[in-house]
């Protein structure tokens, strides 16, 4: 949704500048608040769109396309005089001097800097993780991700003719999580309606989609009946799922786990978690919390900083106690939005508040028709009823009024079961010319 | 729009084998045509989608997503049990033996051979063109087109800041044929939606549009009151028409003439004109028409040849006396089909018939709200109503239902100015990590 704010036909240039890095849920959610105030903001990404993270899994499972999920940081500011972007890489951050620097050398100056630059995959060391599994956080992943599945299915029709073995479309998750849960899910689908709308020539028996994940049960943020829930509707759709698997390598054909183990595949998607600690921008020598996360304050400063900011993934938010809240987007918008009212309060010389994250409620989908969402209190929501939840939400939240109705047209057309989705293989170089 | 033929339960093995080089429009409108009838055909691309290459300028200037106008070719014969895809790039054709060669070796034989594989940009010899040039003739090409001009933006409005001179928001696009036309005419309103809508802060006079062409006048197909019109729209959207001028060389921030003249520039598109050759198979030996174009018998058929067909783009395909048909979509269309049922009188045995075109009309269109169409019989339709024809014609044409719903929902919105189009710069491979 474009910004309106109240017009601001002042001298910009006397105002205290807020730099953003980062044009995700926090950052944006951070900026949005900023936008009809005595401030001049700068947000700063690497690249000029906002993702819908949520929904990525659909971009990768060919469900929706990249305009779908990606919406250009500009547009949303478009209307907003006190709002800039600058499309860059940050290098590193100079806090004594209160300078980003970027990596073409070039420095932006600022009175405070939001640090809400999210995370990136995290491998834990597994043995070729890095190198062969496919990660699935940011839109470049998905449509790597969404090339080599289409591209696995052509290549299997092909070979099914020299009767090779069915091995090799044999997909394997890694990650009992949501993400783990809606890709298994989704990939499951996506192999049906490409056998049955593309007329591929597949065996359906040769296809295996198993996730696994080291814990005992999958969606371990949820209790205990959703967990059973998503493993019986997974299961129900031809998902096998493995848990208390712990996984040590992976190559381009196989991963083995400890107990020695090896399934061999055509790929494996990495769903296992994030590191905000390879995201962060060089110099951000602050204490680190859990995967990476910068700690702060409760008022979400770095702990040794008066005008340096952490919010979203980024950021080790206090919960209660020593606990932490998990890297969630509700998390990330209300740390972002927190985090800006703190700016204008220390601005105008009033005193910050704690955050508190105010739990909605966390949600899943697995596969078409079937969702679950544990809101709070216990209150579990499960089925047809849960995936209209999950659909209504997320259309509500997908930053713009234009890819919420896209998205609806997308989503309408796959429900009722026409030809759907944009099988597209595009490459990411032309490899082939 | 997905084929349904009546259903064919026979053993296919036994039939004729129809093999199709390139999913364009004339492979797509043969296959469609032996879609029910007893033949086997394969169709084999490089890429796994039919792209409508008249609004891939649109893509290059961000008004439409690659999937509105790309559809993958397993979707469109999903239903037709006699149509199989084969996701591969041709290497040769061995005519003798009559079989096509993979780039991996592997071997497809055929009873009939269709020769679609289009054409692809021709720098004529131009210094610097192919390496610095950006063409637009693929779906890669407009998303590069794409990437290049917001890149530019992006990059213009930091150095606006270092009072950098205004050169570097110069575009030339070389070719006053319809792409040229439409690409520059769409390329001024997105840099004036960019200004107006992404609050990108640019001083609009630094804009500086160039489109040039060696003839005396724009769309030299059309009758000499549209080229007129045409130049006359254009320049009144602000586009600079440069006629009778002939490119010598370009480099990565430069085009000159041969007068001498040089225009510094942040980036030259090319559109002016393309080769069939370097598009063909190696071992198309045969005989060559104007553009690299394979010359074909009156009935589509290489000279050399009883049973390789050459449609579309790649194709000399004969006019009257010894012109030739222009390469132009409908043409591609009709020689297509017409190449599909000369094979099927071949199979019967039965005569085959010479190629005739149904002339039904050229148009482009001039950036928003004005078109030029030349119907037969010298009737020109322009303006407005001529904008809507084409709109409606483009629709209808799409390939596939719901692209056309999309497209039409994204033009509607574009119509009435809402913040249109999805200005993603999503790089082909990613550089910045």
């Amino acid at each position: 949704m474009a910004i309106s704010p109240r017009s601001v036909p002042r001298d910009l240039s006397s105002l205290p500048h807020v730099v953003i890095i980062g044009g995700g849920f926090a950052g944006v959610a951070a900026a949005k608040v900023l936008a009809d105030q005595d401030v001049r903001v700068t947000i700063i990404d690497q690249h000029n769109f906002h993702t819908f993270q949520p929904l990525l899994y659909q971009v990768a499972t060919a469900g929706l396309e990249p305009a779908d999920v990606a919406f250009p940081i500009r547009t949303i500011f478009g209307h907003a005089a006190n709002v800039r972007f600058r499309h860059a890489y940050v290098r590193s951050v100079d806090a004594p001097r209160n300078l980003v620097i970027l990596r073409d050398g070039s420095e932006v100056d600022y009175d405070h800097l939001v640090i809400a630059t999210g995370a990136k995959a995290a491998f834990f060391g597994v043995q070729g993780a890095s190198q062969f599994a496919l990660p699935l956080y940011t839109l470049a992943d998905a449509r790597r991700l969404r090339n080599r599945l289409l591209s696995v299915l052509e290549e299997a029709e092909v070979r099914s003719e020299h009767e090779r073995a069915a091995i090799d479309l044999t997909f394997v998750v890694v990650g009992g999580g949501p993400t783990g849960v809606e890709t298994s899910g989704a990939l499951t689908e996506l192999v049906k309606i490409a056998i049955r709308r593309d007329g591929l020539r597949l065996d359906p028996a040769r296809i295996r989609v198993v996730l696994v994940d080291v814990a005992p049960r999958l969606l371990t943020a949820f209790v205990k009946s959703a967990s059973t829930y998503a493993k019986r509707r997974l299961e129900s759709t031809g998902v096998e799922v493995q848990l208390g698997r712990s996984v040590v390598a992976i190559d381009e054909h196989s991963i083995r786990f400890d107990d020695g183990e090896q399934i061999e595949c055509a790929a494996v998607i990495w769903a296992a978690g994030v590191s905000a600690g390879d995201a962060l921008p060089e110099d951000v020598s602050s204490t680190r919390g859990p995967g990476g996360r910068v700690r702060v304050t409760p008022d979400l400063r770095l702990l040794d900083s008066a005008n340096v900011w952490a919010v979203g993934d980024a950021a080790a938010v206090p919960l209660r106690g020593e606990a932490f809240c998990p890297q969630l987007a509700p998390v990330a918008i209300q740390s972002g939005r927190h985090c800006a009212h703190q700016i204008l309060h220390v601005i105008n010389a009033e005193p910050t508040t704690a955050f508190a994250y105010h739990d909605k409620g966390i949600m899943a989908t697995i596969g078409r028709n079937a969702a679950v969402a544990e809101l709070p209190h216990g209150v579990v929501v499960k089925g047809r009823v849960g995936w209209l939840a999950w659909l209504g939400l997320h259309l509500w939240y997908l930053v713009g009024f234009r890819n919420r109705l896209r998205v609806f047209i997308n989503w309408t057309w796959r429900y009722f079961d026409w030809p759907s989705g944009p099988r597209l293989i595009v490459a990411d170089a032309e490899t082939v010319e």
